[in-house]
């Protein structure tokens, strides 16, 4: 069944045209987003993302121009419009259409149903190689759509075989282009705590390792990150996936490490009762 | 007579949607544009304009869809159907519909056609007051679409009864959100070359003040600037505008010099006759 899209209060195919060119998300990269999906058909710590979005709206100062409930509302419509038990739902906020290129008047505000980003259980248990990146995201708190040095690096990546860049400046660690990054020293777990999105499944994993780690949250230099024993990325589509090398460096050595994969292990049963 | 827009080989009308949602400009900030107008019913400057563009396209790595001559002809054909004698014209080249949403496959060029920007002769012989920020741009070489900061503080700018802000960094000073700086000191003319947008109409005054004016290109401080006798900037919609006041200080005596009001007077006098 095709997917479809909420675009302020109608909805509509997911292929239909429905930006004028006036928008500022577009003329001016004025504009936001998140990204969150379904675990057996439900939205996954939903409060928690809507929480994010308010967030990153009020740091924009964009005026949402839906309540919780009627987002709540579209999701379901959407949901129940794509046939599928699982889906992932991309909310974008923009400075809307704008006369004069400059000032927000009212915003747009879509959600795009998607499918599901493919899994990827091998990749999961085998962890990525990154390439570190000298670059801190502008405004990092806020979940901008700014994410031209992901796109421009896009080829690199894949010419040196690598899956994500690490942000890093200033001998600091931050975050990869869409995920944020944790080391363990022995069983001690850090995390940066500065120039970064506050990822909804970071906070999961602080949740689910408390018990059985020693976890650090605060400024991460990158001679950390290369020496570290194990290291991992989380995200809403990576889950906890292990990182074993950095440019030409592996980390620990090179293999996925046995801590990392105990929390991806305990991240997976999490999902996989989520709802239930 | 409603102005039109051209968008991948048609031309339709300006208040058209024609962007779907999984455009890369919209989700990703992937894109870049360019700005500029008529004199005369004649595009100023247009080699200038499209090199800069082709040079935007370049380094964002997307390939134009377009050739300068065919975008020539929809030029002329945007222009007749406005029926105006000027017009601005606003290009943006984004990185195209993306179903993975990180990948480029095909770019989305767009050309809209917008009345002039109003013109200000009493501010241009007044000046402005700037606001100084703490920021440089991302990719400056770039006429990248990432405005974030200026839409932003649009609202403190009006608060504080000032037209722009001022990006230094460092103790350096880079340009405008919109456009670039230059000081005098003395008959001595100063313009940065560094973490600039190369602006066709900062090339254009360095052309007309070289007869007059030793014109020196490089890095500028802060610190020069807030203490110059004259300070103004240029750009498409600002031509030589004087700069005042910095935040509380004014420039020089708090009134629009006379070299740069000289220059200004030069470019007024350039343009004019442009195409005649």
């Amino acid at each position: 069944m095709p997917f479809h899209q909420y675009f302020n209060g109608d909805i509509i195919d997911i292929n239909s045209a429905v930006f004028k060119t006036n928008d500022l998300g577009l003329l001016r990269g004025y504009g936001l987003f998140d990204y969150f999906r379904t675990y057996n058909g439900v939205p996954f710590r939903w409060d928690d993302y809507w929480q994010r979005f308010e967030n990153s709206a009020r740091l924009l100062k964009l005026e949402l121009p839906v309540s919780k409930g009627d987002t709540e509302k579209a999701l379901a419509d959407l949901h129940a419009l794509s046939g599928e038990q699982e889906v992932a739902f991309r909310f974008v906020l923009t400075g809307g259409y704008a006369p004069d290129s400059v000032h927000v008047v009212q915003p747009n505000f879509l959600i795009r149903t998607e499918p599901l980003p493919q899994d990827n259980p091998a990749g999961r248990l085998k962890g990525i190689k990154v390439l570190p990146y000298e670059y801190v995201r502008d405004l990092p708190e806020v979940k901008t759509t700014n994410y031209v040095h992901m796109v421009l690096m896009a080829d690199e990546l894949k010419r040196q075989q690598a899956a994500d860049l690490l942000f890093h400046k200033d001998g600091e660690v931050s975050e990869l282009t869409r995920s944020n990054v944790f080391i363990f020293k022995g069983d001690k777990l850090v995390t940066s705590d500065r120039n970064i999105l506050n990822g909804i499944t970071r906070r999961v994993v602080m949740e689910l390792a408390k018990p059985h780690f020693d976890v650090e949250v605060r400024p991460v230099s990158y001679k950390e990150v290369i020496t570290a024993d194990e290291a991992f990325t989380t995200s809403t589509t990576k889950w906890v996936m292990p990182v074993v090398q950095i440019g030409d460096v592996p980390v620990g050595n090179g293999l996925a490490g046995k801590r990392t994969l105990f929390l991806q292990e305990l991240f997976e049963k999490l999902v996989a009762d989520w709802g239930k």
